[in-house]
């Protein structure tokens, strides 16, 4: 189960970067789940590289579910996403050196020898594409049960977006958003540091920051399944991520108790809420019904022009070494469309195991 | 599995605060470790409350090992760790209301009012006495393997002791030390800072920073079986933990790829390292070799004496409440065995995987 | 994950035969669910050695379950349950040679020479106590759900009892049976059976025989989550089990399939219903709500007084021994209590992933 | 983990009968194993239907691998085998009856409508040809460990096959044959049987018996790992299987303890080994060395030509219906292929949980 998250919903991930097909199977999904290909083909274009801020590299990510949808409706058996790789060129990576910062080493290290360095192989970035689209089917299943998840560019290197303020709002203006950015001028900011990244050959990483409204209270719980546990599990398997914070996060730590605690009230209705979020909608690792709040730290894009000091692993020797070709300045932007696919991921599987394997689907 | 760890090495846990016996099965763990009672109370013992900087509760945690260890070596059976409760007084719980920031709130709602509401019961702290008890054991049996964990307080509040240097030298100096920081000065200043806090009848958080020295490298790896992964995964598991980072974690995502990247270099035997390390010890979620370097951001300790808004739910009103009894103003040093005993769990697990079920016992 | 079993309702076994406590922890089970301990006791006492026809070791089984309970009702945290060792004679077991047809070879190999020899250790089957324990109240907890569980000894040696016939009949009549034969006469020859083979220093197996009714359908399914799959999984964990059989099992084989099949009618409500139930409750790995029918071989007792050949291990040779001490001519009726409590904890767990973690437990 | 086998080396299922493409993912793989295509490829023409005692349905069964391996090595990435469905005849299963003893039914029921009905969906026997693609790779790799697994028809219907007596020589006698069977006499009357229950427009079951040789002690254990468990848990997940016995299985259950148990010796280097094997080569959950030994039940084909009562389920009435179309009179020689397959997944899994997860694969 090194490739399969998850416990009652299941995705198993397949395919190397320049291999011929890269994919996943989605297991456990309820029935009656409706599945929408342009939903599916709008989210794999939005972590598609596009414009001047991304790499060349063509991908046209066309998929085809090849198993577990019939006339129209996931079926019950495992849904699976198949996509061609095309625009592949192994020349590229032919005898280059290390790459600093990648799995190159480590694949190398743990494999023996036998794994696929083709454009990184299985630790290909590309690999997320088929989560994305396995991300998107379930995403709009959980919109249509009135939970909304939502990723925005908190920062971008040095710059900032404001935070969340009114979530529905924010979250709607964030949907199908290219460049996830709420204010506005700093999205431009951000462009701009990503282009003067690019033109010194260097690449500059971002925090992602992620809400989710509509959640119920009880998901999550027991010591090892905490909420916090489980996504964060997932979180970290998304490449580039190296940190992750609920609510107020590492920022709680400098914090008095008093200034930390969220206030428990009674709304009109007598069910209990939170007057503030700096739990991030979970305490105890259980949802407490506020909206989830979380974020990701991204590091820079490891592939640069920019020498670098290396190991030409054929030849046993250091060498100094730019790695040309057609990499991303940044890849936080991108890397929302995979955050939102893998928490929606995540939220299925939680709510599988509250409520039931049939409660995502419809009723015919 | 909701209370269970890991997957080749598996910890299950039990108990509440108030209830009659609390401990865990160690489970998976290779025959022939051997298990020595000392270190397990002195682990238990670094966890206890202590001193002015900590609760007043006295818990004496008398443990016993009731299955799994005969003539001094575990035989390959579930080893099982019982610590029972004896300095609980119930009545301190009886009709008070919800504590903000703890899992009161979501324990009634996901259990349906049929969870045990007694010094919170099964989400009391208290529960990661055997995690440590546990924790020590393998802990002892991976430094015999050469493999050595050791972590500090790197900030109390707003008040931070200096970075890992000599990693060797650090480690040592941290063994068995009850409030870990590696600056006397910062110390000092930290302890100062946790007794301001009770003065104000307030609490304060920290970070801890954990080092392990030792590892090999090929562990973890798979999309979701990522180092990463695994270990963050069970480092939320430990209560008042709100965010982790490796390496340069949070730092990355304000660099340049170049600032991030770690130059790969070969030794004079012509081995691979790794001429800085930013990415912790671990790229492509697989261990490197080079040291394996995280930190937990830890949230005040949530039970205060300030007064603050909640609910007494029994009576379904907004109250007022401060809440007096043995609390700690400061839990992040008590913390640090706990994050020790997880790190060692976790890395025993991935030991397993990888090398086979018998690697961590000697031979007879 | 060795000594666990299952995935949404878990248990998670350990002791020794001679160790000083065996127990188990049960978890992932809904809150609410009534406990009385003298269901607990009933189900133990049955599972006991009593009579002339079992063990002379005086097995009193003083439980206690020291979490997961408050106020009678289960919590949602784990349940334990703790069992300790009275009438324990480890002089017995010194310096005596490998039992043939026990663990005592393969834990001798297994963990090199590490494991606890001492009336079988962890092997023995003195470890089904806690499982019957737990069994017991998760038993009681579907039963209020509708869901009744019976074994009978469907044979002895070469004695067969009557079939089902009459379900409801059977299984209210096998209720707390310590023998439990459907037919008198077949009852009185088993007996007989079992003495004589005591008289010849021998022992004697037997098959068990299943059914539940009550069961919705639509449970298990998946390619290998199939309820067959399943629950072998757990019987083929009681000791001496060494064949299990669905419906017409092996009978089937020797079929024509229009003799096998069962036909598909529609009742008065219009619902589906199998005309006969030679497929045992499951077609496709998925229940049908047809009862719930199968079949479990016990092996013959391996500890028997005739001399046989085997190894005395410490001193390196062959040897003939004849094995006196305590020890069951047959074991296959008290292993009804073991195999109707594994089957309610799968049951609970597949239950738990159809319906949601809540559903077994009562509305507050 | 619906479709999902194993923990450390593990498969996932996909695909339907008439679907696009059916396929597996096999995971958790050492890297540096040979896949040979021709090996996958003569696997899966045992699977096939051929001659006329099996189905007229033509597969030809064109694979391809699209991840995983590497310049003809696997990597370490997970494998993935796709299979595209061309003779699919969907208009052979529009708008009739339910067939009884398939899935039709409890998928109707679980997956409320939305199941793919067409010839049988995911549940389609058809499933089992990436099983044995997987199967292929693992059983050639094990057989260089020296592990061979072989499968015999023991009986169909009331012919039987001789047991096995040398398995050297049986195993590679079996290897590669179409119609498994030891006794060439056997075989005719086999045939004969086969052929006249496809004359009076039936089916036919049978019984298949299995050994694996070269395994080494101290594979499996824990109460619930034990590999009766495992294995069982697999094998009921190959279609028709009905019921799974060890070595004497339902047959000890009538012996004596001194018939039962086999004697224990010790060979001229001092190695354990047992004088007999009744026990199939697993004492106490655990492999000890002896060859494994195993029996499965295969119940007839369910789709058979004679009429049967069922219900058509579009109409909601009940019906008498003839099946006819394209299929096999017995399944149980084709499935010696899958059960063969099923077996190497499972004992790679265990071996890799015992060895580490390098173990498989050879040295660069």
């Amino acid at each position: 189960m090194m490739n399969t998250l998850g416990r009652a919903v299941t995705l198993t991930l397949f395919g190397e970067s320049h291999g011929e097909q890269i994919g996943c199977v989605l297991d456990g999904l309820s029935a009656g789940i409706f599945v929408r290909e342009e939903t599916v083909a709008r989210a794999l274009a939005l972590r598609r590289p596009a414009g001047s801020i991304s790499t060349a590299r063509r991908e046209e990510d066309e998929f085809s579910i090849v198993s577990g949808v019939y006339r129209g409706y996931t079926t019950g058996a495992p849904l699976t996403v198949l996509i061609p790789n095309k625009d592949t060129r192994s020349s590229d990576y032919d005898s280059i050196p290390l790459r600093p910062g990648h799995a190159d080493l480590t694949a190398l290290m743990k494999y023996k020898g036998f794994s696929d360095p083709r454009g990184g192989g299985h630790f290909s970035a590309r690999l997320t594409a088929p989560i994305v689209a396995a991300g998107a089917i379930v995403r709009e299943a959980l919109e249509k049960k009135g939970i909304v998840i939502g990723t925005h560019l908190s920062s971008v290197g040095k710059v900032c977006d404001r935070g969340f303020e009114n979530l529905e709002e924010d979250l709607a203006f964030l949907a199908d958003k290219a460049f996830p950015v709420l204010d506005g001028s700093a999205a431009e900011k951000m462009e701009a540091e990503i282009l003067a990244a690019r033109e010194d050959c260097d690449s500059v990483g971002g925090v992602l920051e992620t809400a989710v409204t509509g959640l119920p209270a009880g998901l999550g719980g027991g010591t090892f399944r905490s909420v916090e546990s489980v996504l964060s599990h997932a979180l970290f398997s998304v490449p580039a991520v190296k940190g992750v914070e609920y609510g107020g996060g590492f920022g709680l730590s400098a914090m008095r108790g008093s200034e930390a605690n969220d206030a428990i009230g009674l709304d009109e209705r007598g069910e209990y809420y939170l007057k503030t979020n700096r739990c991030g909608g979970i305490l105890g690792g259980i949802t407490c019904g506020a909206p989830l709040l979380f974020r990701c730290a991204m590091k820079p894009t490891p592939t640069i022009a920019k020498p670098q000091e290396t190991v030409l692993a054929s030849e046993g020797r250091e060498v100094i070494h730019s790695f040309h070709g057609r990499h991303d300045p940044c890849v936080a932007h991108r890397a929302a469309a995979v955050v939102n696919a893998v928490t929606a991921l995540v939220l299925a599987d939680l709510l599988a195991q509250h409520y039931g394997e049939d409660w995502l689907g419809e009723e015919k």
